[in-house]
């Protein structure tokens, strides 16, 4: 049996064990947004780095020092960088994913417990919060680094990790210890990496291995609008004051409009419309309105047309509304005037933007928008995060490796996409290291990742793991 | 020393113990709105229900049934009916008041623990959620027995009680409580009632004594907006989909505007017109611009004209927006479409309107905003519950008693007011009993009721304690 073939079968055989390893993570509720969860996120770093130490990783946990959140001051939960092998004639990869996970709550429409890895025997799916953003394709990772240790299998390249705890609230500080490990040349641990491969997003449908090669940026904003001094009685104070709640909405309701276009000027202007090839991209994309319908769970499409709805995600920026802090948000009637109120809204944003380019045209229209209304309450828009959108080079040898590890394993020819997620850090190695960067999606459209009930398929799991070490020897055979 | 003297002066040696017993029932979460608490008002009505029969007052709890909220059916606290005294030589006063509140986290911005109520001596605060509404008024009421029974003088009059634990949820259940005390005729517990006194509501400012002989009624909705079948990651599905938010945001703006106007066709229009004695009517108030800006915290009035204010609160409808259930509310940067939303929202009503005269205006309306967007969503408006409003007779033997007793504690001429609050059992009482319904406030404007750091001044407290029993000798001395 060859070394690939044994690995494989060694994937296979340990399933069980991996599945439960995954269950052990999902377990740690590391919640990067939330203050109050911030001791679980280090906690979780730390059972990472206790994983890969065991798996012969040599490991160091990168301080990257504290930050400013829900007016406490935090220490950031540390990257963990490290490296497994050192031979001149193999190829170096470098390996990123993120330990941190989005909020959840079982009140939010969960039908088990977030924290608590469900494995639904009959759909075959492993369900719970960060089971596919991102702990299954990290734990994918360690399955091979296991497989190849416990075989006595040599890796077939050299490997460099980097797991961070902030990807959900924006990477803080993760830039820097990139940079830092790369400025140190010969010192830095990220000194000869070849390739870069990412594994943090998804298939564009449930049937086809997607490979990525661009990303969508993000800029979140909130409009804060306060007034009175203290939340209102609406009987005492309806009709007699100027309600921040009117004003937020009217600002809210000014942002984007049915179809998904955005109202703020000089932002859709910003992106040129598509040539003929590049229509015919999207138009050969083994995908239909019907797959975004089943991934959304409703027949929500914003248009008929397939083209339409992939540019929509690709190619071109979204605006979604996320919703209003300091509001009544329980059930029940609550009658009150909120004092205070934070809109939160993010707008996806494709090149030619950035931040940079388009938070001064939100500035600028939120307060034109305002000054209309001569209300007395106070308005401020607050950017709190964000990142520019990337997009890579698909002729290259680490995308062709990507390529026949999944034709390998999955027998078919992977979707070439554009994502609509934002993973800032992408672009950050791109232009740091100078080399070619790949997205390798392990999970599903329908995975449902920053929602309720987030799963990752069995199989998604099992054979992405042999995807991911298929990569590497393909890696390893590039010219 | 008279007996009211006595009265008086018992109520001023016992303040502490008054205090003491109002911080007993404080600590009591009895929040009707809220699934979670509904145990703890039905302790509160026990609690109230013991204080009662210690004071000699003959009690029976109601049991009102059951009813649906938050997908459980739940079981209503109990009605506590009340008598004191029989004699045929006496009048009868029935009183009321609610022993439930509304919801409050600490992380809503109190300073301090909201069911712990704190003295603040400098500020002659009694801080804590239901202090003034409505805990602190109904032991006003208990107050004037104690003295009483302790100082063995007979009450002026004979009393009858109706407190309800439903009020912040639409009292459910109590109208037809009430109907069946009186339906009973002799064998009811209301039968020979000549007035009712209302304490459950505030002075329009901080210095002088209100008489209230009119309330807004009210009808509360929400905007229920879905489509996708769980919430999505906006990166994925940003500019796929409709989404919720965008559709209830924009069909929120469409309520009210900045200056308060209701945008729902033929509400404002429901309104006549004030003539010149009623204008005169708000001119001549002791109140100014500065004292609802006091009272609101924040320099936010909708006009420097106080009569446009007051006529804003007291014979005006109003329309606020509370918040919305089902997006993102808490700190941090969630990318989440929200899948279900609901918008809440209520109006304030004035005479001609009822909630049955307007609904079927604001379903119509919303329905006709929401074919234009040509959304793929599901929008519907649920009417969640309200209440009629209501005028009185401030000519009535029962408003002149209530008048010389502020004169005789507070040595001010109260202001006669409309209220902008809704209490819909007061029309209950009106129309079912036929009798004249006296609303005679405790507590001041800025006792910030239904918000942040909610309050009664000390003195409101023992002074006002003194005017609801100098009130009972008043009309026992009245023709």
């Amino acid at each position: 049996m060859t070394a690939q073939a044994s690995f494989s079968n060694y994937i296979d055989t340990h399933a069980e064990a991996f599945i439960k390893r995954l269950g052990e993570a999902v377990a740690i509720q590391s919640i990067s947004s939330d203050a109050r969860r911030r001791q679980d996120v280090i906690v979780m770093g730390n059972w990472l780095n206790g994983q890969l130490h065991q798996l012969g990783v040599e490991t160091k946990l990168v301080d990257l020092g504290t930050h400013e959140m829900q007016g406490q001051t935090l220490q950031l939960p540390p990257a963990i960088i490290g490296r497994l092998g050192s031979d001149p004639a193999k190829k170096t990869v470098l390996v990123y994913g993120h330990y941190d996970v989005q909020p959840a709550l079982k009140s939010d429409g969960w039908d088990t417990d977030p924290f608590t890895l469900v494995v639904d025997e009959d759909s075959g799916r492993l369900i719970g919060r960060g089971s596919t953003d991102d702990k299954g394709p990290i734990l994918g990772w360690l399955n091979v680094i296991e497989a190849h240790k416990n075989l006595g299998i040599a890796m077939p390249v050299n490997m460099r990790f980097c797991f961070e705890g902030m990807e959900e609230s924006g990477s803080e500080g993760l830039d820097e210890c990139i940079e830092e490990e790369v400025k140190k040349g010969k010192e830095g641990w990220f000194d000869g990496v070849d390739c870069v491969c990412i594994s943090d997003n998804y298939w564009q449908n449930t049937r086809t291995p997607a490979l990525t090669y661009g990303l969508r940026g993000i800029a979140y904003f909130s409009i804060n609008v306060s007034g009175p001094g203290q939340d209102l009685h609406s009987g005492l104070f309806g009709r007699t004051v100027h309600e921040p709640m009117t004003d937020l909405i009217k600002l809210m309701s000014k942002l984007v409009n049915h179809n998904g276009n955005i109202l703020i000027p000089g932002i859709d202007e910003m992106i040129p419309r598509p040539d003929d090839d590049e229509l015919k991209l999207y138009q050969v994309m083994d995908y239909t309105t019907a797959d975004i319908e089943q991934a959304a769970g409703g027949k929500v499409a914003l248009s008929e047309d397939k083209t339409v709805v992939l540019m929509g995600r690709m190619r071109e920026p979204s605006l979604s509304l996320h919703g209003i802090q300091g509001a009544f948000s329980d059930p029940g009637c609550k009658t009150v005037i909120p004092a205070k109120v934070g809109g939160k809204f993010s707008i996806r944003l494709v090149p030619p933007q950035t931040p940079e380019k388009i938070t001064p045209l939100v500035n600028a229209y939120l307060e034109s928008e305002f000054a209309k209304f001569n209300s007395k309450n106070k308005m401020q828009v607050e950017y709190l995060h964000g990142g520019k959108p990337w997009v890579a080079d698909v002729k290259h040898w680490n995308f062709e490796a990507a390529k026949k590890a999944i034709e390998a394993v999955y027998k078919k020819t992977p979707d070439y996409t554009r994502e609509g997620g934002s993973i800032p850090v992408t672009l950050t190695f791109a232009e740091s290291l100078g080399v070619n960067v790949l997205l390798l999606p392990m999970g599903r459209a329908d995975d449902g990742a920053h929602s309720t009930n987030e799963k990752l398929d069995r199989t998604n799991f099992i054979q992405g793991s042999k995807v991911l070490g298929t990569y590497l020897y393909e890696v390893a055979a590039a010219a």
